[in-house]
């Protein structure tokens, strides 16, 4: 604690490792044997847990903000929790009212958007970001440079390759914000999406279906199914979970 | 102005908020009401309007350095505009000549390189990337992870979806930098661009056109025309702007 | 040296400019005439040649971390070195176990993890990352956004195209981590890729061979091949480097 860095908090645990430059706010409560690297800023209303691991130049409870140009009015708790044992990357930025389970990894550089919820041991690789009421099951991953819009809904063990995209309204914001025509996907468990995938607004994509990598996917996914193509088609049915003698490693 | 920054400028407006390890040079003009947070650096030249916000880790005035490497010259003025009321995101990298309008946002992680101009009420969401040389007009939204590439020029009330990318050299960089040769898009007013579709050179799309997810657009669009494909293809007419009865929302 | 800054080392050179709020470990060595702006971190084992200057906010060594999460085991050599007269962006995250040659150029908010080699007079484009074990020749571009997978092999004067994305893993993870099938492209001297192509994994493109933009390569592709399309189809040969009239510029 002899380090040149602000810290204000006074709820912080024991084995503590707070580096150079640090900010941390005085409502921020960190937990025992937490390291937190250099150029960390952590504001009022966030909750570390234990043995977590915090890399340079993240920022963690940011206020999203938007001067008078968004047409969907902001709610958001000020306040974010990150599970035990947490890794998080250089230069991540974490918005209020995000809710991060155990054993996660959260890339470099990446961004979650207010009202996100992250279940336990998911990986979010590096540039990913995740738009704004996005939620996440347990043991997902989602690869380097994908981008999750907002309102959309993430299963259990899915996995979700590097560069996919996804959009949320076919309207290109001309119809100004309505929360019930604005819709991501929602992607049920088990789900494997390729690479440079694109997800459409307002898709469903069953349990352990398989998306192609570079497939536009317009329509509805039935589980279980592999489709493929720009537009998607439907190719053929695969194995359920149950069927399936490969049980997933994860 | 306790705390502990580096605030070199004696142009600092009123009610003004600058917080730890800052670094702002003596160079710089800053209005009233602005907010900077933590881990900022300002260079010399720079000047911020009245009520920015400017988020942490956050540099504004980078020189365009290469070693070397690039063919082209670069010509660039030592100096940055910021107008009223913008928000600068956090970790944003805004290089020397570039200015930009009032009311903008200005995403986390945005890199706008030397010689771009932006325009009043702009979005730039998370990890958009300008190249050098790019203008945007007024009340246009760029999208997530978009890229634009260098020599571009995007007109008003444009709408370009997530992870669209764009190019200005079809030798790959073989021929050497022709500034004659070397062009990017050229997107008028109220054009859409769906998410993923890729931006080939020297193309011009007309007043609002649209392209739809995944094109690949290899040649002009006609205004009012809505094109689908790789390679993009004509699919049929749309409303013009001033026979649409939905009157655009922004 | 008498900015507001931690600098532990004593093997620093002549003429070196540290800057506010650096983070400059014990032992770190740094040539002569480096120039190393506000805000970044330089961890123990980082070598830094002469004439280098690195931008505000830039990690270099970072320990690659995972909770309990990877199912590869990590290896590495608590090293960096970073040749002389390269530019290393500002935000940008360099691994441990990473050598870069002279003369390079890394933009904006890279990500390099770590046993990756990059020869000399390479650029990598703002937000590139390159991913574990990923070896570059020399005078090689891989320009915005693009994403090259694990295990890649990557040549000399090689041009990559912005947002291409490379993968390396057919079975998305279920099979665990086996060195002997995952592998990301290898991709020989002289090869062009164009914007947004994405390469599946384990596949060979031959030397000067050229991919067109947005195409999905699944297969291998020959030498001198120009390819295209969803999935990528061979078109025409190309003249080879030999007989090409117009020397590459680079």
């Amino acid at each position: 604690m002899k380090k040149n860095n602000t810290v204000e908090s006074r709820q912080i645990g024991k084995n503590v490792q707070i580096d150079e430059y640090c900010v941390i706010r005085a409502d921020v409560k960190i937990g025992n044997n937490v390291i937190i690297h250099p150029h960390v800023t952590i504001c009022d209303g966030v909750e570390i847990a234990d043995n977590v691991e915090i890399f340079s130049g993240a920022l963690i409870g940011k206020e999203p903000k938007a001067p008078g140009l968004l047409l969907r009015e902001i709610n958001f708790k000020k306040s974010v929790y990150i599970g035990e044992s947490c890794s998080i990357g250089p230069n991540s930025i974490i918005y209020y009212d995000v809710e991060i389970g155990n054993f996660c990894l959260i890339g470099d550089a990446v961004a979650i958007r207010e009202n996100c919820r992250i279940g336990n041991r998911c990986i979010l690789g590096r540039h990913v970001s995740l738009n704004y009421n996005v939620t996440v099951g347990e043991r997902s991953k989602i690869m380097a440079n994908s981008h999750i819009t907002g309102n959309s809904k993430i299963g259990n063990h899915v996995f979700i390759g590097v560069g996919v995209i996804s959009a949320n309204d076919n309207n290109f914001g001309k119809q100004g914000y309505d929360v019930n025509s604005i819709q991501g996907p929602v992607i049920d468990d088990y789900v494997r999406i390729g690479v440079g995938a694109i997800l459409l607004p307002n898709i469903h994509i069953g349990v352990n279906a398989m998306v192609s990598a570079g497939s536009v996917v317009t329509n509805d996914v039935e589980k279980n199914s592999l489709v493929m193509g720009v537009p998607a088609r439907h190719i053929k049915f695969l194995n359920s979970v149950e069927e399936n003698s490969e049980k997933p490693v994860n």
